[in-house]
C-alpha cells in the first residue's frame, strides 16, 4: 500500500512538492455516472486558498484544476480520476538561505534524517500545499455523499489561541475568513491576528467537523472502525496534534451515567458518543475535533543546527500563515468526507446497500 | 485489506468473540530468528487481565496462550505466527436477558444496525476481550524492538475521573493495580474506586504511552505518518474517544515560539512535538495520550429500546470494569509497539537499515 | 498486506505448518446471515484429502474443522470466521534424516536461503497441507456464490502425464479418484499410476476449472483484473507452473478472426476468451487451466547438497503423492470461488448490485 | 487498495485514457538517492512505441515524459514520483462510428456491462496506451535493480503465429523490430507480417522474459509468492491469456526425475523451475513466458450487437497493431522488473539486506 495513498475502496493518491512543477492526485474507485466538471472544485479550493485575506499566507494560489482522466462527457466512468494543478507562484529564492538549516518544529529535520536528501523549496513534500489535493478529492466525496445518501459534511474553527466561540451559528461560518461560528467575535479575531502577525509569532487552533445524515452501519470493526479511520485521516493533516470524537477528552472526567446516550423510540436523547459506537455509525451526527499546532516557520529567530551540526539561528522569511488552523476547516471536511465515502462503499460491499437491512429505530433526535 | 487486520508489513489479524470457543490472532511478517515461547506472553497478559484485583471485572481470564505456528525450536521462522486462547469462564447466561435490548452507549445497537444480526453473548466481537490478542501480539513487537533497536514502550494511567497524578515516578507504575505513577495517591484511588463500584456507576480515564530509543526516520509521509498510524491504532482500542501526540490539545493556545522545539548541537531542547515532525520520528521520546470513556454497561438502569423499537429500561448484570481505562495501559503499549515495529520494517525496506544514513545530530537531550 | 492473506474485501489469511500443532485460517469480510456449520466443510475436504485412495499420499487427514468465531446460531455475523484443524498424523520422524539436506525441486532450499532457518518437518509451511484451508475457505465462497448469484464452480483433471481426456462428461468427474471426465479412461489411469508408484517416480498434470453463471461486470481493471487475480490465486497453489485463461497458449497461433468471439442478439457465438474481456467478466463461462509439476519428493535418489554445501544423495521416505495434480481440483475450485466472491463484493461496492445496471444482451449462448 | 495500483512497497498507480488529455503514473516507495532524468525513459518508451515500423500501429506516440514530483536535483527524494505524458495524436474521429457498438473480442462490451458508461475514444482506459506508463515505471525499477543488485531483465519474442525461433542470440534481439532472437528469420517475419496486414487479420504471439542476477530469497510465501505476483503482473498486460514459469505447461508430461533440478556444490544442474521454488527465488535465472491473443480490432467485418441489442457488423477503421505481441516485450520486462524490485524491498524489510543471511551455495551454474 502506497504511503501516499489512503482509503480502501475509494483510494486517493497524492503527489507533488510545494515548489515543484505541479501537485496532483489520483482518485480511484469512484462509482460511475457522477457529474463532475473542473468548476466543481473552485468553491472548496477557494475556501482553502492562501492569499485571499491578510490573515493567511501571501502566496497566491490560482489552483486551476485540470481533470486528466476518468471523466467522459461530464460524468465519471469508474476509471481513475486524475487531477492536476500547476504550481505557478513559487518564489524558490525565499528558501535558499535555509536549505542547509533545520527550522525548529518543522519536518526539515526528520525528512533529512529519514531520506538523507530533501527538497528544501517551500518545505517540499511536507508543505501544506499537499492538502490542496485532499480538498479537491473531497469535493468528489462530498458531492457523491450528498447525492447518494443526503449526507453533508461541514466544519468551523472552534478555537483560535485562547479564544473560543461564545455560541454557534452555522450561517455565520462562511461569512468570515476564519470559519468562525459567531459573527460578533470576528472583529476581535481580526485584531488578535493583526497583532500576532505584527509580532512575528504564530498560534495554534482547533477545528470541529461534523457530518449530518450519516445512516447507521458505516464503519468496519475492528481495525477499520469509523473513528479509527477518522483519527488517521485527520491526524495526517499537517500540524494536527490531536483528534477527538464526540466528547473526546472530556470523557475522562465523566461518569457512565453522564456519558451514555440513552435511546428512546424517537431516537437518541444525547450525542456524547459523536455518532459512533463500537466503530460503527449510529445514525446520529458524526462529530470530530482536531487541534493544529502553531506554525513553526517564524520570522522570530530560533536556535537550531545546520546539516553539519553547527549551532545557528534560523529566521524564516517566506510567506507563511500565522495560524495554519484557519485554513484547515475545508481540509478537515474533505478528510471526513473521504473516509465516509470509503466506508459507505465498503458497507455496501459486505452488507448490501443502505435500506437492505431495515433500521427499526429513528437514527437520533438531533441528527 | 481485512478490517480485522492492521499493519502493512507486520500484520496482525485478530478473531474471536467474547464468549465464543476461543480468541486468537495471526501475526505475519515477523523477522525470522526471534526467540519466542508461550511463557513470554504471561507478563503482559497478566497486566491486562481481569479478575486480578477488585477494581476490574470479576471475570477470571486464565489466558493461556498456545502458539499454533510460525515458531520452530523456540525461534520464529518468518512464517505466520498464530496464537490461540480458549475462552473458559464465559457465563453466557448473564447476557440472555439483554439479547433483545440495546445497552445505551454500547456497540449492541450499531452492530445490529450494520449486520442485522449480532452475537449478544458478552458483547460478542465488540467486547474488550479482543484486546487480549493485541497485547499478545504486542509482546512480540516489544521484544523485537528491544533486541534490535533498544526501543522500550511503557505506559501509565494519567487521569482517573477528575484525579490527575501529582508527579511522575516510573518505578511506582507497576506496583499498583492502576498503573499510577505516584505511589502516595494509590490509597485515594482505591477509595474512589470502591465508592464508584458501590454506586453502580463507571468513570472515564486517560492513559499515556511513551517510547524511548526510537531512532530518527521512522514514519512514512503522507498517509502513513507515524502519528497518523498511532492515532488509528490507539483510537481502535475499545472506548477510546481521543488521541493526542506530544502537547496535543494544549497546542491550540500555544504560540509558535512556545511550541517549537529548539535544536542545539547536543539535541532538542524540549519535546512539545512528542517526538514526531512531519509524520517522522525525530529521535526524541515518542509520546501519546488517549482518553477512554466510562464503561457503558452499568447496573444502574437506563432508558433504551428493544429490537422491536419499544421503550425499555436496561440493567447490565454481567461482570464489568467500573473503569475500562485501568486495564488499557498494556493495550496502549501494545498498539504503539506494533505500529513502531511495522514502521521500522518499512523504513528498512525503503531506506536501508538504521545506520545506513548517518544522523549527524544527537537525537535529543531528554530522549 | 500480509503475504499469507489474499483478497481485497473477502480476505483469507492462512497459518500453520504441515507438522505443527494445527493449521487454520481467518476469513474476513463475509456478508452476514450466511448459514454455515462444521459439516459444510466435509465434502470438499474429503475430495482434497490424502489417504482416501492408493493414488494419493498415505497420510490420513481426518481434517475435522472447528469453527472458532464469526458464526452465531448457525449464521455468519459479519465478523471474522476462524477455522481450525488440528494436525494428528504427522510422523515427524520420517523427516529428520533430511533436515540438513535440500530436496531437489523442493522449497527446502529457497526457504533456508530466505529466512536462514526452516521447519523441516514435512515441508513446514511450504507443504501442500496449507491448501486444506484454502479448500475450507472456498466452501464458504462457493455457498455464497451459489445462493446469492447462482454461480457454480467446478473442476476436473484435464491431463495426467501424457494422457488427455477423450471427451468430457461432468457426471463422470466425481465418480473416480482422479476427477477425470471420461469414465472409460479410468482403468488406464489406474494402471498408469500403479506403475508410476512402483517406479518411485512422479508425474505432472493439468487441471481445468470453470465457473458457470458469473454475471457480466465482475473484475476491476487495470491491476485488479479478474484474469490477473485468477492467475495470482491459481499460481499460488503448490507446484503450479502455469495458468491459462480461455484458449490460453493456443492463442499464439490463432488469427484474430479465429479468436474473437462474435456477438449476436442471442449471446456470444463462441468462448475463446474464457469469459473475460479487458479483465471483466462477459457473462460467459469463466474458464482457466493450470499445470502442476511432478512431485519433487521422490524415493529415487537425487544429487543435492547439505546445509554445509557438501554433495549428498537425497531419498525422500515420507508419504507423498506421485501426482500432486490429482488432488488439486478442489483446491483450484476453491481459489476461483474465492476470487469470484471477492470481485462480486468489490463490484457491488463501486457499481451497486448486479441488476442495477441492466445488461441488455444475454450473457452468452453457451454460458 | 486501488485497482489501478500494483505493488506492496514499490507501488505504481496509473491513470489516463487512450484519447484523453494525458496518461500518467505515480510511483511510490522508491528508495531515495537514485539518479533519474527525463531522458532515462526514452530508450524503453521508444522500444514500446507505435509508429516506428510498418509492423505496428501507425499512431505516432511522441511520449515525452515529464517528471512532476519526487526528484530533486536529479535524484529521487523518497517521495512519490509522478510521470506525465500528454496525448497528442489521438484522432478521435476514427472511433465515433463504433461508439454504440461492441467490437467482438474487445473490452467495449465488458466495460459497458460493468459501468453502464464508457469512453469509446480509442478504447478509453482499456487501450494498450496504458502500458506506456508501466514501461516508464519499469525504467526506474530496472535502473535500481541493476545498480543495487546487478540484476538485469530482458525479453524477446518467442513465437509469432506459428513461427518459433530456430535458436537464441541475445545480441540479435534489439536489432529488429520484432525483438526476435534469430537474425536470419527476420526477413521471413517481415514477409509474414506484410501479408497479414494486407489481409486485414491479426495474429497471436508469445513473449519470454528473463531476469539474471536475482539473489536467492526474493518472494513471499504463501500469497505473495514471486511466481504468483509475476503471474498477476504479466496477466494484467492487455491481451495476455496465459503465463508460464520455467517449463510451464510442458511440466504436465514430465516425470519428477526429469523436472527436478539437481543441486551440486557448484550450483543447480538445470533450471526447469524457472528460478523459483516455493514462491522464492533460488538464485537461478528467473524465467517466464506469456501468450498474447491476436488483436481484436480488425478491418474485417465481424458480427456483433449495438447498445440496443440489435445485430450489426462492425469494422474497426482506427490504427491498430496486427500483432500486439510484438510491442509487448518491453512491457513484460517492465512488469517483471517492478515485481522484482517490490520483492527486493519486502525481503529487505523482513530479513535484512541480501548478504545478512549468508547463502552457502552458489546460486546456479547457468544463472
Amino acid at each position: 500500500m502506497s504511503s501516499n495513498s489512503f482509503g480502501t475502496l475509494l483510494t486517493v493518491t497524492t503527489f507533488g512538492e510545494s515548489h515543484g512543477p505541479a501537485i496532483g492526485c489520483v482518485i480511484d474507485g469512484c462509482p460511475p455516472g457522477l457529474e463532475i466538471s473542473a468548476g466543481d472544485f473552485d468553491h472548496d479550493l477557494q475556501r482553502r486558498a492562501t492569499g485571499k485575506s491578510r490573515h493567511t499566507s501571501a502566496r497566491r494560489e490560482a489552483d486551476d484544476v485540470e481533470i486528466l482522466s476518468g471523466v467522459y462527457e461530464g460524468r465519471t466512468t469508474g476509471t481513475p480520476i486524475a487531477l492536476l494543478i500547476r504550481n505557478t507562484d513559487q518564489r524558490s529564492k525565499d528558501y535558499t538561505a535555509i536549505a542547509q538549516q533545520f527550522r525548529p518544529g518543522h519536518a526539515d529535520y526528520s525528512y533529512w534524517q529519514k531520506y538523507g536528501i530533501r527538497d528544501p523549496r517551500g518545505g517540499g513534500r511536507s508543505s501544506a500545499r499537499e492538502t490542496t489535493m485532499r480538498v479537491a478529492a473531497g469535493v468528489i466525496a462530498k458531492k457523491w455523499l450528498q447525492q447518494r445518501y443526503g449526507v453533508t459534511v461541514r466544519g468551523y474553527l472552534s478555537q483560535l489561541g485562547a479564544i473560543t466561540p461564545t455560541g454557534h451559528d452555522w450561517s455565520a461560518v462562511e461569512d468570515n475568513p476564519f470559519f468562525w461560528p459567531v459573527a460578533e467575535q470576528v472583529p476581535a479575531l481580526e485584531s488578535y491576528m493583526d497583532a500576532l502577525r505584527k509580532s512575528g509569532d504564530s498560534v495554534g487552533a482547533r477545528v470541529n467537523v461534523v457530518a449530518d445524515g450519516v445512516p447507521p452501519g458505516w464503519g468496519e470493526p475492528i481495525y477499520g472502525k469509523l473513528d479509527g479511520e477518522l483519527a488517521a485521516a485527520l491526524m495526517s493533516i499537517n500540524a494536527v496534534k490531536g483528534v477527538e470524537i464526540g466528547d473526546g477528552f472530556a470523557s475522562a472526567a465523566q461518569l457512565g451515567t453522564e456519558h451514555r446516550d440513552l435511546i428512546t423510540p424517537q431516537g437518541f436523547a444525547s450525542n456524547h458518543a459523536g455518532g459512533i459506537l463500537g466503530g460503527i455509525s449510529t445514525g446520529q451526527q458524526v462529530t470530530a475535533s482536531i487541534v493544529l499546532k502553531p506554525t513553526s516557520s517564524l520570522r522570530l529567530p530560533g536556535a537550531t543546527v545546520d546539516a553539519d551540526g553547527n549551532a545557528v539561528d534560523v529566521i524564516t522569511t517566506g510567506r507563511h500563515d500565522p495560524c495554519v488552523g484557519i485554513r484547515a476547516t475545508p481540509i478537515a471536511e474533505a478528510m471526513m468526507a473521504l473516509v465516509l465515502m470509503d466506508q459507505a462503499l465498503r458497507h455496501r460491499a459486505q452488507c448490501g446497500d443502505v435500506g437492505t437491512i431495515t433500521p427499526r429505530i429513528p437514527g437520533s433526535i438531533d441528527g
